[in-house]
């Protein structure tokens, strides 16, 4: 059990940490920091935080465990603001969709009397804000960790001890491995999406053809619809990974369209094998 | 008021048509032919037509509209065994996905006695088969008719009639208009769909990285589900939109990758440009 946790960021996945961790009566404290105007407020009404604080420093200050919940983007000065204030002996997590730059940031900013473990719960998130956090949000889901060798057995312990308290299913991995593969599994579709969108939305035809576009295209599309500036700080963050698996996708494409050109009569191999994989994946995720 | 409307293939869009069809009383009789055992009793059970047969010669005889619901794989066999059976001054019609191919077809087998109107009902196919039919399936959905230079005023009026009949709203388009404009909204969405599955699948850590995918995974991959026979006919009958389509596609793709690979700050706008064009989208056609 915790003595103080502190939530930085209280949206969607900060919001539903705070609200898990008080239904496992996992923390003795739990205080809160939000950018946005109101938002601690809310978060405490809701019962995800115990007491909210208006400067970041107070908040972190005398935690054991200190959660960044916020994007990507805003984790680095984060990471420097709390670097003075956060307790010795405490542990640092945070929730980022990638992991290589964000423990380079921690090894940088953080005092060495402090541990940092990366963490990256794998929810969908379909909604957002305080309002729509939820106690269950964790409930069975993977969520990765990503210790290296330099992290102390005490602090992996801590932090996976956090996420069992969420009802989340730890699984580590080396942070390089992290992000290459949400890159392939994460970054790469929402990336694809925009493109596609782009490409359709630039024809000049465009305003007929959006009157012909149905479900396939509604469901290839969605993606595109997310938060310009998390996705570029994603791709800001995790370029390298993400430039390797753009390379393999317009490999593919550009066979794909040269047996398109060739009206090759075997194409429904290749759509054999994704459709192979797709129920395969989605037998064993219970998606649809 | 149709006398005898024959449906050549009783899948969820002959069946839906069927149904419409008796709704709406705009046919005396409706007579069907299906491939599938078993099938046309099916239908004939479920109200969408009143007289089955086996024999596609038998079906076709004497009606003076021909309603071609099969998948465009099935298309030039069919209207070749139509064309010996199908009655002077029929009108015959089709719902295949690909128009100008189709088209020729109609043109190289059925006889100058009879016309032929290419059409496309703009539904997503979520469910399959008969018993899903749903006489409201085209309820204010669009569907593309596609005369050309060669038909007759009397033949678009009397297809026009027939989908007013079944509640959709008649788009008139050129067929390689048609084409073009569903190789992008509809064909290059499942292209890239598959393409991305393969993609991820053939990667070595993809028994790992599955474990990671998410919601925006199962988005973006739904359409690699879809029917490999299908999809190959679609590639194959509509395979130089799709090529430009894909050509654009890989462009846009590789111009985004640059900019990833330069850790360009402005990849936020790419990314708000495909925001607002999907809300846009999904504003003015209310889906999510």
């Amino acid at each position: 059990m915790f003595k103080r946790v502190a939530i930085i960021g209280l949206g969607l996945i900060g919001g539903s940490i705070g609200l898990a961790l008080h239904k496992a009566k996992a923390a003795q404290q739990i205080t809160g920091y939000d950018l946005g105007k109101g938002v601690s407020d809310r978060a405490r009404k809701v019962g995800a935080i115990d007491q909210p604080f208006s400067a970041i420093a107070d908040a972190v200050r005398g935690a054991d465990l200190v959660i960044l919940a916020t994007p990507i983007g805003a984790m680095r000065s984060l990471l420097q603001n709390i670097a003075v204030a956060v307790s010795p002996g405490a542990v640092v997590t945070d929730v980022a969709s990638t992991k290589v730059q964000v423990i380079s940031w921690a090894e940088e900013f953080l005092p060495s009397s402090v541990s940092f473990v990366g963490g990256h719960p794998m929810i969908g998130k379909e909604l957002s804000g305080v309002e729509a956090a939820d106690a269950a949000l964790f409930q069975n889901r993977v969520y990765c960790l990503t210790p290296t060798t330099r992290t102390s057995a005490a602090a992996i312990d801590k932090v996976s001890g956090f996420v069992e308290s969420l009802g989340a299913r730890v699984r580590f991995l080396e942070p390089a491995e992290h992000d290459g593969q949400v890159a392939g599994v994460s970054h790469l579709p929402f990336v694809a999406s925009a493109a596609l969108m782009n490409t359709v939305a630039s024809s000049p035809a465009w305003g007929d053809a959006a009157m012909l576009a149905s479900t396939g295209f509604r469901d290839i599309s969605r993606l595109a619809a997310g938060n310009p500036e998390m996705y570029r700080d994603i791709c800001l963050t995790n370029s390298e990974p993400l430039v390797r698996w753009l390379n393999a996708y317009i490999t593919t494409l550009n066979q794909l369209r040269d047996h398109i050109a060739a009206h090759d009569a075997r194409l429904d191999e290749t759509f054999a094998q994704a459709q192979q994989a797709r129920l395969k994946w989605q037998g064993s995720y219970d998606v649809e």
